[in-house]
């Protein structure tokens, strides 16, 4: 062979190297460790998935989606994130274990990225999904066991930020008729373009009440006292409801003891065809965009034919790495063995015995002294059997 | 939504449900621990990846590959074996690494699969490669890491059956002529038709002595002795000299200690368009095929540009699972913890001082005392906060 192969990968795709990835295990251990501890259990689903049964149900926009071509033709899908192949698990050959049921994941999920630049088309998720409980009580320990989650992996500086869909929905239908207007309030509200919002709001034809009432929605981000000021905000049932659901929500929270890592945010907006109730996103100092999402979608699972209320969240690796320290035990130059053949039984024999005391260990065969004494020179910790 | 959407996975994909999934996590642990005590690093590459980059270098043949067409018509391939991935990494983001680099990798990798019945297109290794080292001691180091992490996965009935491609095709050119005849040879030893390989042996024209010694080669299968037995089998001095190889690499067996783990087996055929040198096979009892398979592969580097020898080895996780004992410690009911309103934060607080102190623990919001009585008839560990 003449021309060496390229080191293309597709779009997208990258390698860990093992400083990086030493961590991302790390963290994951203490992920699994706490979740385990509240009765979840683990679960794994294939990475290819035929875009009509799981694809068509996922929270993932589909074209965000990495869609490819298998042999036959079928347009197929890398998983693009676990919730709906655990629904479809749980409808299948989970349909006889009773509800509620609390699974986990650890594992690798895809976006399709367009641009050179930038974003990653595989990365990895820790998540859980409590499904078959539609108390608000579900909600709060999703919630709470994200605060412990992410205490547990060393990100101390985070805040949850806690909203429902159907109070930026009951809202907006409250003061605005056209649902096209309101599309477009929700759209500046996802993208956080509260300029964007607070211009619609002033160039609309409405009582000043009205415009008031827009504008107050966007200061609804806060402790425990927003809550009054949304209830206040709110005149339908939909709105209100929401509220009310939040405040009970809270008082869960505070048993939990965790509310001194979160925040009310009444104009948080997730996928909303998704989303059906609480939804939630964590954010870290330095962080622009969440490191955790998730929220109720209490319609996911009848899609699959087994209806069933069920909340969850998904943890984003990739930016937990970014907040949390640096682990604890960092990589240590393994101690370096070098033997002749004369000692080797010996060298070999002892460098084992340190294995197995907890040691790192390399070997090494050298000529004669001489070899072994360049070598060391090398190493403070080198152990020669010459 | 009137018809639900369907549980169809792609033919040989699977969902892998907690009591499997936690034995696998229970031996990828232990075989993480052993083999990082050996100075090995773990790396993760991408699960997709170009045909034209990975896929040309590997050791899977094309036609077992899982080939995808992306958005752009490019054939892609999700990720066959981890070998050719790590063989770019060393030569592009790893160039000015020294030698020998040692990595480990513990993922998923994928096969095509035609059938309905049967086998899985996606399954998981535990693998090592050392790459930078020509010498029998990395073959003897990469067979003693086999052996060593073999035992720690708790499997005590296996052997690794050692072997050279170099002795097989040696004999085979000093005793038929025709290139097509010794394929044939070599397929039925592949395959392991004993039969067929004497029936060709017995049609073709040749000597007697020649026929002999194509007999003979079917029992060079045993123990120490065989190496003798080969080196008196063979004339020309690629054969030969693989003797000497196997005879070298047995002494650092010995030195390891591992010898009892072991079998040399002259025949043992590998795709032998890879390997270079020595190849082993790893076996248990009750299971067919093997569980295990590495080898030496010197000519693998050179496609990517930067020439080494290397050797490495993968374990097959769903066949270690099937002769690896069950978890030494399986999965417990977790305690359930109910409690009505007004005990919520007692009864929380104290549900999370139990997993503090490693125990696994649900809670429940019970509206009184009767709810709670009759969920707790249920348990025998139940604990009542009303």
């Amino acid at each position: 062979m003449t021309k060496p192969l390229g080191f293309e990968k597709p779009l997208g795709m990258r390698d860990i190297l093992p400083e990086s990835l030493a961590k991302q295990r790390h963290l994951e251990r203490e992920l699994r460790a706490c979740i385990e501890r509240w009765g979840y259990r683990e679960i794994l689903t294939p990475s290819l998935e035929y875009y009509d049964t799981v694809g068509a149900a996922s929270v993932t926009l589909t074209d965000r989606m990495f869609r490819l071509l298998d042999k036959q033709g079928h347009t197929v899908v890398l998983r693009p994130d676990m919730t709906s192949p655990i629904a479809r698990v749980v409808s299948s050959l989970y349909q006889d274990v009773p509800f509620p049921i609390r699974l986990f994941y650890q594992t690798n999920v895809f976006r399709a990225q367009e641009k050179e630049a930038g974003r990653n088309a595989e990365f990895f998720q820790t998540g859980i999904e409590l499904i078959g409980d539609g108390a608000v009580d579900a909600d709060a320990e999703a919630i709470a066991l994200a605060v412990f989650c992410l205490r547990a992996a060393g990100a101390e500086t985070f805040r949850i930020a806690i909203g429902h869909v159907d109070f930026v929905e009951g809202l907006l239908e409250e003061t605005v008729s056209e649902a096209a207007v309101r599309s477009q309030f929700r759209r500046f509200l996802y993208e956080r373009d509260f300029v964007g919002f607070r211009q619609l709001a002033d160039e609309l034809d409405l009582a000043p009440d009205e415009k008031k009432r827009l504008h107050s929605l966007l200061r609804l981000r806060g402790g425990k006292g927003k809550i009054q000021e949304a209830r206040e905000l709110t005149v339908n049932g939909k709105a209100r409801r929401a509220v009310e659901t939040i405040s009970s929500l809270w008082e869960a929270l505070e048993a939990y003891g965790v509310t001194e890592a979160l925040l009310l945010d009444f104009n948080l907006i997730s996928n909303m065809d998704y989303y059906t109730g609480v939804v939630f996103e964590g954010y870290a100092a330095d962080l622009g965009s969440p490191l955790l999402g998730g929220g109720r979608y209490d319609r996911l699972l009848e899609q699959f034919g087994r209806p069933a209320p069920a909340t969850g969240f998904a943890i984003k690796m990739d930016r937990l790495l970014q907040v949390a320290p640096a682990n604890e035990q960092p990589w240590k130059k393994p101690v370096q063995v070098y033997y002749t053949d004369e000692y080797r039984a010996q060298a070999l024999s002892e460098a084992q015995k340190m294995r197995q005391a907890g040691q790192v260990v390399v070997t090494k065969r050298v000529r004669d002294r001489e070899e072994a004494r360049l070598w060391s020179e090398q190493d403070d910790d080198a152990v020669l059997y010459v």
